[in-house]
């Protein structure tokens, strides 16, 4: 007899799951409760409405309840929502939420892939106001695009600076809006390291979105947001976008252990607690690949393996579960972001030791129309040189470079692994050596202790220190902007003017992208200079890392001038 | 004693091995010699000088000798030949190119760099006319460039196929030539399997490029070209691109070994057969990273890595020798196209075991502006499931893909390990589930026997033995072109219809891209077909291999419609 299985929540993780178990069940029941109108939504599409790069929210629904039907014995039904599982009997209870009729339904097997809530802090006054919107779903998108469209709302405050909060910054932007991002932490993108991080903060506030930082939400008012700080930001409506956190009141009354960091706890086959009963999905508690520590991760991706793990096991098939890693991309305005793995944060707290390389080669050979820096930040251990994670930025192909780190990761690879990766290269698309492979060479010569580093968010103390700093660029790059105390002994001289350089003292070394300081570090190495320092980032890193605090604070540049024409 | 190192070529291979010897020994003695006028210049950008992509000449040389003494103390000789090594003496005899002068030059390591010299048959009569060129360096571009402009020259045949005739021809047909390619085997760029190089067939002749296939030169006038078939191709300027061998003769003369392929035979360290002697690049023979077999592989990405392990062994460095896969990636016209590992071709040769998958999903989420397919072809060893390559062409970001099949093979992954890879993604730059993904499910499909496909390059016959073909898209898009004798059960529908479903012969099953006819071939399995078929690559695989040979044969198509609409 086939199985009767019953899935609620029909987005990423049910509707996959329910095609699933239709490809290996040709004759099961399954049935997916929604209890929003809608199946089988782009949820990651949604901010794109806001500006019409989706014309129509209808567009944003990829299946409907009768496509479901008719192509795969689905029956998805919409508006119902699932009030009660009763685990025992294994039956759930089903309200129908337009005429609140409600029915029981036995199953054989269960999936729960109810996702998460937005979350809205009771703590802000006026929080539950008519123009306080979240993202969630398809009905939310439609309903912000006709509050602002219908009553011709120019002021918008984005609460949140993470992916919804910064694509939905952009798309209203690109509607014509006044947006105001604000968001507690000091930087947007909480995937990113800090450092990396204030190239999107750049990135925000070229394109004329106002970005506050370090600061909360206090009260919403009709035409304005006041904030902890005192600051009050227009506004006419206001998108809360802070954070998700588990649908588990179902999971919770039905007695499903939940796991340390608030998502329903699951095993090896996303099986709950209890048995017959799967979760997937944003409610679930995942195991991350490198720490093999509990964690949550809302992506659709680990979303879709989960579902397709879970319904294998409905029916005996196993499953690798590696866990997950954390890949995701975002393009910011101009700028594409892309990262994986563990960044500087996540090893600080997780007690990994771990060192970084930080590159800004070109994506492409440089005599190529386009070639623009790409800024890539890798993440490996100490000793062992395992690759931790990786932060990619830049105009162009950021996701590859982050893809290929994740695969390497995944497959446990080292340093010395990825300097030997054998990537396609053609001038149009990468370098010789691509990206990666010099990222993994600089790594392996800081692993192997051939040079020194500073890391470019020790620049501005050192160079407030007075610190002796070699511009090894040419003259004339030096002439068009530099670090205000920095000395000029291009890496064509330096051999002609070592007595310039002191030998009592640190010296730090950088030139536009740290190509040539870092020939000229182990250089000077050579020559007797022992304590010399290579400075991540170099000037390009550099001015991207300080414009955005210099532009907030009004404080005087550690350059004298920034080189934003070179990107 | 500080050590003296010289070197013979100065491009690729020869100068990032002066560069890498530099970084480890600053007090070398570095000498790199050039017969040329130019070293270190880009040659795999050389081709996008004829359209003015590259707009200068000069641009193309990456760093003169000038940079190259004041920067890294290395003596650039340009215009310098090595014409004798004696091993012996540890000695080099050099001929200065201008004067005649000669001169002996002593070394305590020498790298051979000499790269590889483009094939020009005796058997063509006319090929040494002065209309015949050849693409290896700047001076050969800059001829061409300024032949064709200073006689104003409309016709150009482009002999050979592989990369630089291809770049050679699309750049041409940029600066708006008549250009004819002229290709001796059945297909262009090696690389890739005659199933996927039907589509830059396909490419190539919608930019109005002619395209010539299995056919050879037989001689060459001053107007034009005669090729074996006694074709006739107007040209006023022919470009010999049909391969290269490497160039020996320093290595022949110098009893250095010589591999079964043709190149200079080298240990894991890149020493030749006699000691302090190195060879790196298109000279020498390398170790394939699958086959484990000795290879030729003439890209610039092994050749730097080549160059660097070579100067680290001088140096007691050791270095983890991989051998090469061969990933490659091209523009062709608005079709990119990469590729990485063993095609079916090498398979076959190899005696490899191996089965393929072939998925065209969309490239990003399709309600993204510039949604394309992508056309992908994963192949992996059966039994194994080791991932052996990939081929990936589209107007999209192949190149990511196959970068991310390149790490995999490099860790040995297994198609397991790929359906699990955990990849960025945001709905404009992928789908969650990422293409390399879909072809990992794929493969695992068909490693489990769980159900069975025909290649692309098989429905033309089955179409003309009148098979049964089942249509799986909706009546709306059968309408608009199918395959001739296909009968249209829409999977919406098929349910319904499975009494239209013949038991008593194989039956096979398509839809546009093959998601459908997948889940379709699933269900019909478990209705007791069990002689059910999935066609590879569905109707747009088969619209995009059939064209090609339809519109040089002028045979009838399959199809009743092209969609290349949906492009």
């Amino acid at each position: 007899m086939s199985k009767r299985v019953l899935i609620i929540g029909g987005v990423a993780g049910g509707a996959s799951t329910a095609a699933r178990v239709r490809r290996i069940d040709e004759f099961a029941e399954i049935i997916m409760f929604e209890k929003g109108p809608f199946v089988s939504f782009s949820n990651c599409a949604l901010p794109f409405h806001l500006s019409g790069v989706v014309a129509e929210a209808d567009d944003l629904v990829l299946m409907s309840p009768e496509v479901f039907h008719k192509q795969y014995n689905i029956t998805a039904k919409v508006n119902h929502e699932v009030i009660a599982i009763h685990p025992e009997e294994k039956k759930i209870t089903v309200k129908n939420v337009l005429t609140g009729e409600t029915m029981d339904e036995e199953y054989d097997e269960l999936v729960l892939s109810p996702g998460a809530n937005p979350i809205l802090p009771k703590s802000i006054k006026g929080i539950g106001s008519d123009h306080v919107f979240t993202v969630r779903n398809v009905p939310d998108i439609d309903a912000i695009k006709h509050y602002i469209d219908d009553n011709n709302i120019k002021d918008v405050a984005v609460v949140g600076a993470g992916f919804i909060g910064i694509e939905v910054a952009e798309n209203l932007q690109m509607a014509g809006k006044n947006v105001t991002i604000i968001e507690a932490a000091n930087q947007v993108m909480a995937p990113f390291d800090y450092d990396m991080a204030q190239i999107l903060h750049k990135e925000i506030i070229d394109n004329d979105v106002d970005l506050v930082l370090e600061d909360g939400v206090k009260e919403i008012f009709s035409d304005k947001v006041v904030l902890e700080s005192g600051k009050e930001i227009p506004a006419k409506a206001v998108i809360m976008a802070i954070g998700v956190t588990p649908e588990l009141t179902l999971a919770k009354s039905a007695g499903l252990e939940i796991g340390e960091t608030g998502g329903i706890k699951v095993n090896h086959h996303y099986l709950t607690s209890k048995p017959h009963i799967y979760a997937v999905g944003d409610v679930i508690e995942t195991t991350h690949f490198i720490t093999q520590k509990p964690t949550r991760l809302t992506l659709a991706g680990p979303a879709q393996r989960q579902a397709r793990a879970a319904a294998d096991h409905m029916y005996g098939k196993t499953y690798r579960n590696t866990g997950v890693i954390g890949s995701s991309v975002i393009q910011c305005f101009g700028m594409n972001a892309a990262s994986t793995g563990l960044n500087e944060k996540d090893c600080q707290r997780e007690g990994i030791a771990y060192q970084t390389a930080y590159v800004i080669p070109k994506d492409r050979v440089g005599l190529m129309p386009n070639a623009k820096p790409l800024f890539f930040k890798l993440i490996f251990a100490d000793p062992s040189g395992q690759i931790l994670g990786a932060q990619a930025m830049g105009q162009g192909n950021v996701d590859k470079r982050i893809d290929v780190i994740a695969a390497m990761i995944m497959n446990h690879a080292n340093i010395e692994d990825l300097k030997e990766l054998e990537l396609s290269y053609s001038p149009m698309f990468g370098t010789a050596k691509d990206v990666v492979n010099m990222a993994a060479l600089v790594a392996m010569n800081v692993l192997n202790g051939e040079y020194k580093q500073v890391p470019v968010t020790k620049i501005r103390e050192l160079v407030e220190k007075d610190a002796f700093i070699i511009d090894a660029r040419e003259p004339n790059e030096y002439a068009e902007g530099h670090i205000v105390n920095a000395v000029s002994i291009p890496f064509s001289e330096f051999r002609q003017r070592l007595d310039e350089i002191p030998t009592n003292r640190p010296v730090y070394v950088h030139c536009l992208s740290s190509q040539r300081s870092y020939n000229m570090v182990k250089a000077l190495q050579a020559h007797g200079f022992d304590n010399v320092y290579n400075l991540m980032g170099s000037f390009l890193g550099l001015c991207m890392y300080e414009y955005f605090n210099d532009q907030q604070t009004g404080r005087k540049p550690i350059v004298t001038n920034y080189r934003f024409d070179l990107l």
